[in-house]
């Protein structure tokens, strides 16, 4: 005995909210860690190629930002957003078919941040939200550290299964429970790399309608398509029943941290209280820069690049699978974004597999991190954006020579 | 009826949560649109002096980091933020006396995601918490969105008042409550613009590790100092019973949207779990920025110019309200920071007098705005930081013969 409190230091764990109780370091963070190790090809992680970044226009536009502007680019912001940039996305949602002005849009710190509002908006501990399965992992963390209960719905070739999620709202409702949202990434998911169909679009709209549901439409990727038809955002086919959350990190640069927010004016203005409480106002200099960036018509030409490179980078990332790659591995085929999803047969669970293809000096992330309920063992998402062509080729020639030894015995 | 709900669109009021119903736009930003009526001279707002900004240097500096560091200052960065900034704060924290190393250190995107997060981490709805009366309308508002009840402790020249705090949670113990933590701003106080005097620093830490309630503090003006000696800082005088939020919104730029949290280790890793959640992390581009700004010295010469200035503005205020006021009003005289609060007799009502000071074109900030119970009603917050020398006292002048022709009928 004889230790006085103050020695001790305080019971941290004792305080923490409920909430703080149940959150997770993400399982990604922790294997991305082990996937820096010397050698180690990844094909885990999720980041854009920076050889590719307009490094030289971002320099240009910032010089020009901070020359001009540099007394409002330092300054405090609006909550909502610089308002010319703000002008500029609403024209650029406009041009996509969406019905919107400034009332129904806001700017975050990237897409993460609209996740957290979203939920923190909307989620009571033990509200249900329908999510993918498997679902992008920081939505689950977002909405998690708000306690919700995860429904997730089966996703396939098309996208979502619509009569599943159907039959589970009907289900859900006989159960006296009303879901707050359907969470959804139509373009090239994250972590699956399919596009939902133009008619379960449809659907997914009709439901919304139906049950009254919001649907949260979360299209980091939409832009990034090398291939195939542009289908129609969810926030152009019903804006009074989606709320649309984008981003600048995949199309123009992750590390500027800034997205935007679509929906109804009403839902945007709690949401801009939200965002109030939690950082006052996104950086005024990113915004800035941004907006420069995109009036001088930088986007376009730098799109083309991604897409062009991107798309070279699937490809050889499907034919090295086709070649190296055991019959009985199955995998998706995405016509953009970032990302294949490959299942093996349900005798290989990749949570181990993981640890014996570090061995061979390859890394991917384990399929289990993108389900709610952690009750698929036998998928993996492999990444194509970062790595280079040859890096893709040799860290696949790798993975399926493990993966064909793995299923002989 | 013939109206099918997919005409009405969706309840958004019905789908909020408990927490989104509680949330209110902050009445400062209400009475800010009034305050920028042509003509107005405001003394409300707490910005700081866009004038002074070190434009140039952040010029030369950002030229320098997108240059050299390009691709990673473009790429996403880990959630507790640039490691070479991290150290440079670190090495800052140490000079103080702040016994701290990387573990204890996590970069926010400015000091309100640093109120966020603490909030997220330790406030369970109707969980209590110990504020200063009146305190940082920020803090009120990021606690308030996670439902967390006030007990509220009095001010005066030398800081909230310790006895009461003590008593208080004396009080709380008997009833079963433990506060979840005590929220102070120790040096020129937002509103108040009072200083935690060294004696109470003293007794609040003995406070803490008695009770085993640690202390949020929240020093966003430490450094701008303008006279007399400078106080320890709470966090170095017990590491393992105080989370300290910082920020560069006050002593460089809050454009940057920048700040950090110091604390116990297992705290800062909890709260770095709730930040990837959050917001992934924090502008590498910013991050990198504010690191070779540092690096460069450009900090202190800054810092100078910001206190000389700022004093200057200050001592314009002070004795223009010492030539204006009537005797009736009294105010504080900080001894640095933005912000002087004046208390006006009881009669007056400084919601009602905001209406009369538009008419004679000058703005404060209503002091009720402070209070969590909304109690009083007859203070006001006046900002020296951002109106100029000219302005203060033509504002002071005008505030001045509203206040004695109100208090004479």
């Amino acid at each position: 005995m004889g230790v006085s409190p103050n020695e001790i230091g305080i019971d941290w764990e004792g305080l923490y909210s409920e909430r703080a109780r149940g959150m997770r370091a993400s399982e990604i963070r922790e294997l991305l860690k082990v996937a820096k190790q010397e050698g180690v090809i990844s094909l885990a992680g999720g980041f854009p190629d920076p050889t590719f970044f307009p490094s030289e226009h971002i320099r240009e536009v910032t010089d020009y930002v901070l020359k001009t502007y540099g007394k409002e680019a330092l300054q405090y912001g609006v909550t909502e957003g610089l308002k010319q940039l703000r002008e500029l996305l609403v024209e650029r949602m406009r041009k996509e078919g969406a019905d919107v002005s400034l009332d129904n849009l806001i700017i975050t710190t990237a897409s993460q941040q609209g996740l957290d509002l979203v939920a923190k908006v909307f989620i009571n501990p033990g509200d249900t939200v329908l999510v993918e399965s498997p679902s992008y992992l920081g939505a689950l963390q977002a909405f998690n550290a708000f306690q919700a209960k995860f429904v997730d719905i089966r996703i396939n070739k098309d996208g979502i299964d619509v009569n599943i999620l159907e039959d589970e709202i009907k289900r859900l409702r006989r159960e006296g429970i009303k879901p707050k949202f359907v969470y959804i990434v139509p373009n090239f998911h994250n972590p699956t790399g399919v596009t939902l169909s133009e008619e379960r679009r449809k659907d997914i709209i009709e439901i919304s309608e139906r049950y009254q549901i919001p649907i949260i439409e979360d299209d980091p990727y939409g832009e990034v398509r090398f291939e195939g038809k542009k289908l129609p955002s969810l926030i152009t086919m019903d804006i009074s029943h989606v709320i649309a959350l984008r981003t600048f990190s995949k199309i123009l640069s992750p590390g500027l941290r800034l997205g935007w927010i679509v929906g109804d004016p009403q839902a945007i203005r709690k949401i801009v209280i939200a965002k109030q409480a939690a950082d006052l106002c996104s950086p005024s200099i990113t915004q800035f820069i941004v907006y420069e960036f995109l009036k001088r018509g930088y986007l376009e030409p730098y799109l083309e690049t991604v897409r062009r490179e991107y798309k070279k980078k699937r490809d050889v990332m499907l034919e090295s699978m086709k070649k190296y790659f055991p019959e009985e591995v199955k995998w998706t085929k995405p016509e953009g974004g970032l990302f294949v999803w490959a299942c093996c047969p349900k005798s290989i669970n990749t949570e181990e597999l993981f640890y014996e293809a570090i061995e061979e000096k390859v890394a991917f992330v384990v399929g289990v991190a993108f389900y709610p309920h952690r009750n698929i063992h036998n998928c993996l998402r492999l990444n194509f954006s970062l790595p280079s062509v040859e890096q893709i080729e040799e860290g696949i020639k790798r993975l399926g020579k493990l993966l064909k030894k793995k299923i002989k015995t």
